[in-house]
């Protein structure tokens, strides 16, 4: 399953700029490692908030897809930024608070690891629909 | 206004990664512009829901900006695609709903443009925070 | 359209609870009336929150329902507070930004009337489904 | 501490006029539980969206209070509606993400419970602030 997601991940040329790797992919817990390059930051030297909302959108998605499968569509999502993410890596894990055929609803934490510590820096909560319903 | 808000892009350089450029900047409207290249994709050819959560995301504090001068910080927006988004260029226009001395409440459109036609793609609304309080 | 409405809110017992009135229903906008008595108010002497929320959900549900018919069911909305409500009256505007054919992004304004004056106090963001997918 | 929330909750018309009780109440977990009565649903015998939204406010906003204090505002927050709520209460749990000093994230799970069992029905996430800064 892990390795059909990474192929999933390395279709999207967005995923590939920005470098990010899926480190888990299951029922239970969705996670995108994403190394914090200089390319990602924002002016005062943190991840730019563009940065962490990509990972939100697409933890949210794939945990969606196991839910839902693969012809899913992200209906929307909210984030809450809560300290400015520094660090070597940024992680976000992502999973499916409720699904049912249709729709499912998301969670998913995003972390900047700095010398092997995780410090919580965003959480994001979103709704997966099918593309369309099932026959 | 609109020299020091390019420049400020400029220095951001998850803003240059992505190729984003600042086409209006005024207390009426912010507008960011992005060509819609083929990194920034999703494996169906769409543009990824990170590159139009990115285009939320900073126009939402620009437009914030605006009202409340730059030691802000995003508190966190929400988005809510509308339909995927395909051509030359996806814009971004973000305006204040309303602000005080500490807080403001942005809302901002993304359309994707196709032949010079603009289309609704997705919308955001979200709140900038002062870094710490006016003296 | 409006009588339908009406009809429509009579027949859910919480909008008479809290004495809430369908004003305009139509396809350009949606507006629900809510005197603010004092039964609706919290511990400072404004509007609660939830009887802001209650607006924004109703409001942005029945605007989903002049794009999507009757058999609809609201995904999820976020509101934003911008300023405590006083008044006389509570009002809500919702209109649909944009709708498919299963789904409808809609957006809510709440303003506080005293003395014949609006001010805008709740920005809400909405998404309503159709319950079961159009044969 | 838990004395001192009922007797805030008792000074909230509205939330006496629902019928509501604190029912915990501390840095863990705060809990409101609203008996279901006739009066809270929609035109469906489910409960009103207005009301799940009412406790997703309230909850949350004590939630924050348990970390900010008294003098907050709730910022806004945003609701996922899970299945129709039906049974004997609705109860939200709400409890502190993370908080500095001047903010609080906060997430809040409501559910409906019919014959002593809960079932998930919204799940919420919101942003409440200090009123004005701490000295």
């Amino acid at each position: 399953m892990l390795a059909a997601g990474k192929y999933i991940l390395s279709q999207q040329p967005f995923s590939v700029l920005l470098g990010a790797e899926l480190t888990q992919f299951s029922m239970d817990v969705v996670e995108i490692t994403l190394p914090l390059r200089q390319t990602l930051l924002q002016q005062f030297g943190f991840a730019h908030g563009g940065a962490l909302s990509y990972l939100a959108d697409n933890a949210l998605t794939f945990a969606g897809g196991t839910a839902l499968g693969e012809a899913i569509l992200t209906s929307g999502y909210t984030i809450n930024y809560i300290r400015p993410a520094k660090g070597e890596t940024l992680v976000a894990r992502a999973k499916v608070i409720s699904a049912g055929s249709r729709q499912a609803v998301c969670g998913c934490e995003i972390f900047a690891v700095k010398d092997g510590i995780e410090t919580l820096c965003a959480v994001a909560q979103g709704t997966i629909m099918t593309r369309s319903d099932p026959k």
